[in-house]
């Protein structure tokens, strides 16, 4: 009886678009339009999400004051308003200071389907991923003893994390950020392109679909696979040296490969690559045919891909801007320097 | 039968508290509770307030594309999240700059209810202050032409422009900056104090009271006055030069006078005074009995002063947090230096 239902609904998928199949082996993966598999996908067995983390998660990760000046906090470069980066090439921190190996910000949308975060592909979880930036000289510039200081301070943090965790908490670093990366997992922004690989054809139009076939067909889908699109240092043909102009010194991991970066609301996330060098959407699409495929990739089909692009913007979670704690006489102060 | 009424409300009030009483002879005033009466209080006849406009308003409010780094929004000095000011000592912008004259950064919350902006009340209108830290060098480090052609080049921001203001707006710098202050009035923050002023005697409790009641008996309320507590250039005693440590070089206005700033939320946004120089609310609040009422202010009346204060923390607007138009290719790009 099980095996007759899914052969069956199997013929209907290919029926209804060969070019689902297509896409499916190609690699590429939707987001579960069934929440309880989407909470399943996102979540951290060891640290499970609920709303009450959560809650705690967003208030941390919109509080300037775990950063060194109090001025900086996660949203300042993983912008919640505009695609979850900061729309500039270079990351800039502390003191108005350029990441040192000019590396873009690379946006916290989707980023719990990455298998590996950071632009060398460093570290596979956000959970490690938080505790970077925080500390960074040129990002944050804080300390654990200060992110641990300023959130025990405040009652009102100190409380919320007892009402999560339970009231023999111990708010240590790891805790702090392992409740921010908990609060980025929440950040999935599903499209038209999942629900036309949950099935339903009509979720793309012509124009999408073909630049969608364009894409696959090119090999873009070889790299830029999975849920994300990207995210994976380990496809099968990664980003390698960039040979384009403004390359930088960032030289990638041990083998001198850079991460592939989602192209889920890619249209919202200029500029691109991981030095931010180029503008354009489709001079990138373009580069990247290249450098990485080793073919040129024609103005029309560009454009084809770069209207697919489009149908992978997602609806955005509904995110109410948070009242933060109130510092106490204890808080640690700002330090600009 | 109207002159009844009023009198036979009148009485009630009066038999409620007399502190009401006292509270309304030394010019303390509630914000309504009336939502016609508030909307008349806040609105700009000029440009009334619409939901469209407002809406708006708050992605123009939360848009760092306005300025010239790409990094600082109007929310950035003025955060939403955390008393609506930025909570350092002088505000920080453009190249990491501090305010030349060592100025704090106002709250925005119920900015509307002030009689003059900015720390030597040169402007009497939102409107009129929104234009200044959008240009100036260490703020916001924008032109009118860069917020213009920012704005225009985003097809998503020109359409809601035309849903606000008609399909014939004219979308120049002043009617960028009109909008922002329309959002800006939408900022007010009624309380427990509003409640107990607006006739409901048990809005605050008697430790509140008594706090209320040193605060007027003291005198605070001279120059801490009507809605906002404070906000006004022309209050009788206004806030002349300091004479606590670290002064800085902000002279005021031509009689060397600097605004009486508003005490609504004040427990929410140290430090304390135009230079940032106290952090300590029960210390602001002895200082100033001492510099400007020639009066000792005891440990214990301003710890009874602060609990008032605490009954001036208002309830925040709802925000939902923006997504914002999608740059073009003609949007200015981001220029840090």
């Amino acid at each position: 009886m099980k095996i007759l239902t899914l052969a069956a609904l199997s013929a209907t998928i290919l029926m209804a678009s060969p070019l689902i199949k297509q896409a499916t082996d190609a690699g590429l993966k939707p987001i579960p339009a069934d929440p309880i598999e989407l909470l399943k996908l996102i979540d951290n067995p060891a640290n499970p999400i609920t709303y009450k983390k959560a809650e705690l998660g967003k208030k941390l990760f919109f509080d300037p004051r775990l950063s060194k000046s109090n001025l900086i906090s996660c949203n300042t470069c993983h912008n919640l308003a505009t695609g979850g980066d900061d729309g500039v090439s270079a990351a800039i921190g502390h003191g108005w200071t350029a990441n040192p190996h000019h590396l873009n910000s690379p946006t916290v949308y989707n980023a719990v389907f990455f298998s590996s975060q950071f632009w060398d592909g460093r570290d596979p979880h956000l959970e490690k991923q938080a505790q970077g930036p925080i500390q960074a000289g040129p990002e944050m510039a804080s300390t654990k003893d200060h992110v641990v200081n300023t959130v025990t301070s405040m009652p009102a943090y100190v409380e919320e994390f007892k009402k999560a965790y339970g009231k023999y908490v111990k708010i240590n670093f790891e805790k702090v950020t392992d409740t921010i990366a908990l609060f980025e997992r929440t950040l999935v922004t599903p499209s038209a392109y999942d629900k036309f690989l949950n099935g339903n054809d009509s979720a793309l139009n012509s124009e999408e679909k073909k630049g969608l076939k364009t894409f696959i067909d090119k090999g873009c889908a070889t790299c830029h696979t999975g849920i994300a699109l990207g995210g994976d240092m380990n496809a099968f043909q990664v980003t390698a040296k960039y040979k384009f102009a403004d390359v930088g010194d960032f030289k990638g991991d041990e083998n001198s490969l850079v991460k592939v970066p989602t192209l889920r609301n890619i249209t919202e996330t200029a500029p691109y690559f991981h030095n931010g060098a180029i503008w354009s959407l489709k001079d990138a699409i373009i580069e990247m045919g290249r450098i990485q495929l080793g073919q040129e990739i024609s103005e029309e089909e560009a454009k084809s891909i770069e209207t697919f692009f489009g149908a992978l913007n997602g609806k955005k979670p509904e995110v109410k801007y948070p009242q933060l704690p109130v510092r106490s006489a204890t808080t640690p102060k700002p330090n600009m320097n």
